[in-house]
């Protein structure tokens, strides 16, 4: 038994020396230096939390829910726990750095979730095939679909666990979810998950708080600035070295930098295993050096983002104009004197959309004490919940600040 | 008016443009790149704060203190105020990566103290001279003496907040100081910083929480042991480079490890703006690069930070027999086949102290309401808080966990 | 300066002495005998804060909400300053026994607020006029109305404070609002209450929160039940002592027991007195004194309450059929050999509806960034917070639980 | 399986159905009619927490004791764990009105514990016989003695919970404890509870924030005055009862205010039974209705303490001059024209003392990791606990305010 500290649960408690032993692994390592939120510590100076403890928190709420299943007779073997712990404990493995900022930029058509997968593969070869139980709930192979639902759904532990996390650590007590009491309102009906009837207001809750955590922390206008330069900054290096540029990084960065890789390629043992060096490290001390490169584009941005001289940022409901880019387009061009390619890395314009609860496909059933089922959205009295299904998109625009009178 | 989220806290209030441009800067931004516990998150794993929002709690706790002092009609000017602001924000900005683990390995000579004065002459011309008063105030030169105690004292802002912060972030609640309780019962007396007398079981609480996280945190085995085998594996670095080897790493940091500076060379502007540019990732990718070094000691000890394969602490009240150190090493020497010198790396041997308040140079003044003033250690009743002021001292060897059975 | 812990905003600092002798005056300190929550302590074990702790909350978020509209410039004098914190800590000093709960039992036709206002007359008296302008901003019969706003409206200091302290009494962690984010967002337009744009979202999170803390807490159904049998006890009571029969309690309680006031005799001075004395424990020890009546209606509800022996509630969205009501009457009646008329403390039947915010009626506005001004309703994009503008209605039956199988 | 709302601990579950069923009863449910810390909300305003909530909240560490005490292997039965669940939950069973103020006042020669054990008696014929393990237990007749200890012992549960839901309430955050990890620090050792060596820090720190709370709360002057106010209150009120006087009051309180009884008269189950019906609210209603009582003495301090208008204290560590105190009665008994005994209810005297920990009497063992065993004084490293053992003592002089001048 070993214990942790957390500051939001407390101490939260090891029990199984696999897990442990998972912990301590050097590709679970890394999850350390693998911040949660990406830059949105440049808005929230609190938020530096890691994956690394988001996946034990999760763990952690997985326990619990077994804990309060168990007590409602819902059966889970030993095994299955075991399984379901080191599903979730796993479940974020393949992340790269900055977590979601980078994941189409560095590697091209292969998901976090993909990797994930590769990576528990390996591990349940060193592991000589105890986490076989753990991949097939994560694949929802497993004949129990509960068990993945708890591992992922609109109910899973990662949603309750990031949603208080990245509330606490950024100081957005609003986004807090009474985690506590959902899971104590869960139960499993026709081997689906379910929330008994008391729980409905704290759903409601949960559904508006994740809203709230979107527009306020996810997609925070700043934010968005400075993850969108973060891909231009990634885009432009790798550009410069794949057509014989230098640019200067460290050995692993230097991987991805100079060559593209498919999923097949991937699997390869020397790539993969190069990505479980990767971390938000390489890509500050590549960027660092970067704002002294000979290229006028790629110098600028670096320092841009490193000097957190952010890009302005329009937002809106509608799409912008295209002849207004254009227009300022022509006129960062001219005034840095650089091409057509070039400027796109300075004027960005793009949309985004709050990944809201959607009622026809992420249904979350409410099970009522004279034993019937309802979706929320029915469930729920009066609240026009269904309002909150449609998800909402925005369109922005950013630019160099010195722009800002040209707009 | 800018505000910020704190977790602790809750709205941090900037009032003052100067202050915003300030943070603004990038020698303060780059502390957000700085953890202030190093690597204490090797052992909570919520401990990722930074520099950067240390250095703004304390200057919202310095401005509640500014009002509760008004408030008892004690006078500070406006000039004054933000003075004070200034200097408490500014008193970190010298340290480097990873705050005091690599104080004296990559800077000989030079303390952060001395860099935070220089980098504050060097702001004080880019701002006008307006920084003139704060650097008075942090140097002590200026004639309102409690002005500096507020900045550096035992009752510091600087204190009162890494107390709180580092406890709350490491999920230590019991180290959790009522800094609230504390800055409410300060006063001024005869330009010495005092605390009304109702405030002495706060004191002495505060007292004892801070050696509480000196042993749980700050000193923690498994903290010690990580961060002497960065130290070591810096000096290795260090070694190799100034010996002709070839040793990877960003340009920045390529500065520290390929020459040394005393302190009249570190203020050369470039040396010093190179400094500005240092930060924890420089460490963490080249400590990554150095784990596929041909050199064998470098590579280990890189490996077993980077995989958290950390040595074997012991400790103890007193000093280790020196033949029992040597024998070990011998067996480590042979194992490895490995050098005198290189074994060093290895097989760490030092003390440790932990930081006391010393009753008779850092006293705290309590002031009674009779108007009589007594230091804490006479004012406590029987509580033998004298016995807190004997600074403790714990000797410490650390080794490979291989050799487990050898010593 | 005086300074109150408060366990919600930690330290709560009384800045003006008439404010501090308001506090101490005989009228404001029974508020400490009354519970903000009336009976919902049988559900929630935690809720057993009082009235005067509101208050004393209220007024600290005024201070707060004052300072950060002065700092907009929003111009408000001393004495507005002054006047406005009196109205907010006297706003509830009118409330009887249990707050809301026995409102219109004990005392018919007058109104807590009419009495607030007659005990504020009685104080300013007292306190030479000091009163007057606190008096005017409470009936909003100042000029600057905003300053009545901070008082009673939607986004209200009272509001503020009971969400954040009912939830955190009762546990009820999902209620908490952002008091803080809401008063930095506040505003001043046309002397109307704004909240900036920022903060709509905090507004929703608000409205959805009241929601919830409406059916979880104030409207659950234990409460619901604890509290009409409380009703029925008074009521029975009231009956036998207007009829003849004696019916032990304390004098103060005596004199609203058996005898009736309307509003003008309420004025006179000794009923008025005599209501400042009343508080919980009267009714208390009344009812404990009851449970050994002779009257047997009297007693048996008496008991059922004391040893929360509650009646069973059934709730429902459409009201109830009124045979089954009268079918389970006459059980009740037969089984008890009661009259009709004793047979209605037993069975209850009647409906609720929770305090939506009405959007037609209850404003919240909010001001662009751009300076234009919309109702929080259409602000807030693709939420349909207009659903939550309806009040939602429903209809319950209590009757004891020993006819549980009967209904 | 039954949830609870606390807002320290979040849920409490409660497993056992004899457990809900002994909450259920009206001896428990008059524990909500109970203030944990009697009087001191009139110095901090939240603390209206009743003996109900801290006895369920001693259950659920009980229950989460036996868990980490199960998972280290130490032989629990079920019959054991039930029966120290309904030890610590009755523990406190035997409290009278304002807990521990009025123990001595309202019944003479029988404690609190002697009634928890009779109503245990009770209670455990009426549940057949179900009660009789924890009986065993709470008295310290059952063989494993470490049961009796998480019971009653300076680790007990009953301190943990205090300590916490008082520092809690009060808001002097100060005074919080880590319950949470020093009970994962409990372990058992030769059939005595032991904390493992990792738990010192929080040992210490258990032991200041106890010392702490009992000045700054327990002991605060104001508290000090306001009980012993109440305590004169209610012997002016039994002496004119006894004395043939009218005080008019509830009829429970009346059966303890014009009659004594000894513990033999005590066990006569209508004496018993009408202390099972007693609780604050008979206090208050009497003492309000003794502001109007004809006796000079009796109405004064009753009014003194109901406005909140209470005896200015002198508070010193040495016994105060027996003359000044004469003569200080001298001056109240000519200015209010009443009697040497008279007096003795306005000026009161006397002394106080913190329950320190008293290392022989009460000794904590720390294990170490090699198996040996030390008293917590001597296993802690340089830190004077020793010092924290010795109970102090301080002297205090009340009066009415008027007199101020005239000490």
């Amino acid at each position: 038994m070993k214990i942790l500290n957390d500051p939001i649960y407390g101490f939260i408690t090891i029990r199984y020396s696999i897990i442990l032993n998972l912990i301590d692994h050097p590709y679970f390592q890394r999850l350390n230096r693998i911040k949660q939120l990406g830059l949105s510590y440049l808005v929230y100076p609190g938020a530096h939390h890691t994956r690394f403890h988001h996946a034990i928190g999760c763990m952690h709420l997985m326990q619990n829910s077994l804990e309060v299943l168990k007590v409602k007779d819902i059966e889970i073997t030993e095994d299955e726990e075991l399984g379901v712990l080191i599903a979730i404990l796993l479940h974020d493995i393949g992340h790269g750095p900055f977590s979601h900022a980078l994941e189409h930029t560095l590697v091209h058509g292969v998901t976090h979730e993909d990797i994930s997968l590769l990576l528990m593969d390996k591990l349940n070869k060193e592991f000589d095939g105890k986490l076989s139980l753990a991949i097939k709930i994560f694949t929802n192979k497993y004949k129990k679909k509960f068990l993945h639902q708890l591992v992922s759904s609109q109910l899973d532990m990662d949603r309750l666990d990031y949603l208080k996390r990245d509330s606490f650590y950024s100081g957005v007590s609003e986004g807090v979810v009474s985690s506590d009491r959902i899971i104590n309102m869960l139960n499993v009906y026709e081997d689906e998950l379910v929330i008994e009837e008391k729980g409905i207001y704290s759903i409601e809750k949960f559904i508006v708080a994740r809203r709230l955590m979107y527009w306020q922390v996810y997609l925070h206008k700043t934010v968005l600035s400075a993850e969108n330069l973060l891909v231009e900054i990634l885009k432009r290096a790798i550009y410069l070295a794949r057509n014989g540029g230098d640019v200067h990084c460290s050995p692993v960065l230097k991987k991805f930098l100079y060559e593209s890789y498919d999923v097949s390629e991937f699997e390869e043992s020397d790539i993969l295993e190069n990505f479980t060096k990767l971390d938000d490290s390489d890509i500050y001390s590549g960027i660092k050096a970067w704002c002294e490169h000979s290229d006028f584009t790629l110098s600028s941005i670096s320092k841009s983002l490193i000097n957190r001289n952010l890009p302005k940022v329009l937002i809106q409901r509608e799409p912008f104009e295209a002849e207004r880019i254009q227009s300022l387009k022509n006129q960062v061009k001219e005034s840095y004197g650089i091409t057509d390619s070039e400027v796109n890395h300075f004027v960005i314009s793009s949309e985004i959309a709050n990944n809201a609860y959607n009622a026809l496909k992420d249904k979350i059933n409410i099970k009522y004490k004279d034993g019937t089922i309802a979706n929320i959205t029915e469930a729920s009295d009066n609240f026009n919940i269904r309002a909150l299904t449609e998800p909402v998109k925005k369109y922005f625009v950013c630019y160099p600040k010195e722009f800002r009178g040209k707009w």
